[in-house]
């Protein structure tokens, strides 16, 4: 750091993304990644879209959102479009806390909404999980303040029913709670359905995971029409054209191949239900995960030991040194063959 | 706006970017796009990394930041990419004003450096120019604030010469200068030559106008390895995948094909010399504009006249409500035959 960064960050700790080898040795289980390529519609209308970026994208990304709109059943001004579903999670800390809005989550999930808190200098705080990883909900009943939740959340891959969902959406009227669903599309059901009802309700889905557009960096978020406004009014303050041309034309082709999404889903679901029984027969617990990932702790072996000796074997998997987590590695779903191998692999370190 | 909108942003003022018309029937000389589309290494790299969106692009942009640290000849912890020069802009207030160290920047500039100080709530102070639009030096030596200098500057298309850049630098050995470069490849010096000897100057540049890139998002800053840390570690607490793959791509493809760019611009200043020896024929006033747009007067008609009757005509520049530049239209360089057009149209309006 130069002795020039602002003081107010003296205590940022940034988040760090899952390692990204350069190599391609690894089967890589660590970043919740398809294990499927793009739709090809996605990647035929990218491609023709590369051919004019001399020239800007559209700020409203109108097309997409008309698309999304419509498939989501929800108007046109209910919805924005963003850099990932991490750019609108930002956008979301910003809009809606404060010094005298403080912003709430479980202490274990998805680790950025610390970090935005951080950056954003925001209070918050931090919510402990009960002993099964499940999220209490009387916790979050009336909390007035800001309330995150990921769901499912991570890295526990634990879904709330929408009932729960609804129960502190309609308990905080004077704050806005945010679900954020990037892996709802694995068997979860998603909040969409409460927008029109409640105002205070921000849904954030992304791209990256069912979609298989990690590498386009598109997410969304749903909302009431005033919260859009609230977002489109901080997005047109950071970065107008936050979404460029090509990624939302592979928005665009993924939508219109609605089907090629549901079949990965379907087979992922599949996937980890195979997984999960595999590593079961092997000592491990595993969560009621319903996302693109397992999240397992071996009876003989320690989280990070499994950690390396995947690793040693060409597996790589994401470990948590929160002592909390510590036990478990999250174990993205990859392809049928990944997960035999990963399987055979683990058979043969715990024998 | 919802009543759930954080009240420190009460009085933010979004910024507004230029028109984008949905149709195709306007000559677009409004928003400084190139007339020339991408290098066709690009769109073919951007094509091919299309099919792997399902994989997440590399934070770091490690084959991107090595060629333009080679091309630029500093290190490559010199370098950082962004989503567009907005973007890193907007981490440069982030990371070097608060409220004991305001950002200070012309009256006239880049209309969102006012906007990034008002989304961060961070002071400011807005410094006029010269009546003949010159940004006057002296005001900033020594000023003990975080500078922010757009050169050339917009949306007068004047530069200052790298001496009068590095008194600037020299002066606030105590503050950062960051120096916006958006326009520098269209005749201007650049002060990247000069961050090895300053560890307090930041220099931001884009792909979007010299390299035919608006669409595709990318920007980046040099300075100091020191400086840099500071950006990436904002970087890594609001978005690490801040690049999509098909951008990172473009971006490799495009600085391997350099004299396109460079032909390209040297084109782009040849319109532009001829443009304005045109309109100064018809009794425009023209600033000595640097970049790929002209800034100009009638001595006949109001700015909104000529913009509005150019409209009407099929032609869309740029006009600033702004009553000290009010009287002014900016108008993008586009290809001969486009500029041929525009100045046959002011022919006729101001008959």
């Amino acid at each position: 750091m130069s002795k020039y960064f602002s003081q107010k960050y003296k205590s940022l700790v940034p988040y760090v993304p899952g390692e990204q080898p350069k190599d391609n040795d690894y089967i890589k289980l660590n970043t919740n990644e398809s294990p499927y390529p793009p739709s090809e519609k996605a990647v035929k209308l990218a491609g023709e879209y590369a051919k004019k970026l001399h020239l800007y994208p559209d700020p409203t990304c109108g097309e997409l959102v008309k698309q999304l709109s419509e498939m989501l059943g929800v108007g046109k001004d209910q919805v924005l479009l963003t850099n990932g579903s991490d750019e609108i999670l930002n956008f979301a800390f910003m809009a809606y806390c404060d010094d005298k809005t403080p912003a709430v989550f479980p202490e274990i999930t998805y680790g950025f909404y610390k970090v935005f808190a951080q950056i954003n200098n925001l209070p918050y705080e931090e919510i402990p999980l009960n002993e099964d990883f499940t999220i209490n909900v009387e916790d979050y009943i009336g909390v007035n303040k800001t309330v995150f939740i990921a769901n499912p959340n991570a890295p526990t891959g634990i879904a709330l029913p929408l009932s729960d969902i609804e129960r502190i959406v309609s308990s905080n009227p004077d704050n806005v709670v945010v679900i954020d669903e990037a892996y709802v599309d694995f068997g979860c059901e998603s909040a969409v359905a409460l927008v029109d009802k409640y105002p205070n309700l921000l849904v954030t889905q992304t791209f990256s995971k069912s979609r298989s557009m990690a590498g386009a960096r598109l997410g969304f978020g749903i909302g009431s029409k005033e919260l859009i406004a609230d977002l489109n009014a901080v997005k047109y303050s950071t970065n107008p054209y936050n979404i460029n041309s090509m990624t939302m034309a592979a928005g665009i082709g993924c939508l219109s191949d609605d089907e090629y999404t549901k079949a990965n889903c379907l087979e992922i679901q599949k996937n980890r239900e195979y997984t999960k029984a595999e590593l079961e027969k092997l000592g491990f617990t595993c969560t009621d995960s319903k996302t693109n990932f397992i999240f397992a702790k071996s009876d003989s072996k320690t989280g990070e030991e499994i950690y390396q000796k995947l690793r040693e074997n060409g597996i790589l998997v994401r470990h948590f040194s929160d002592k909390k987590i510590a036990d478990y590695n999250r174990i993205t779903i990859g392809s049928r063959e990944q997960m035999e191998k990963l399987v055979s692999t683990l058979s043969n370190i715990l024998r």
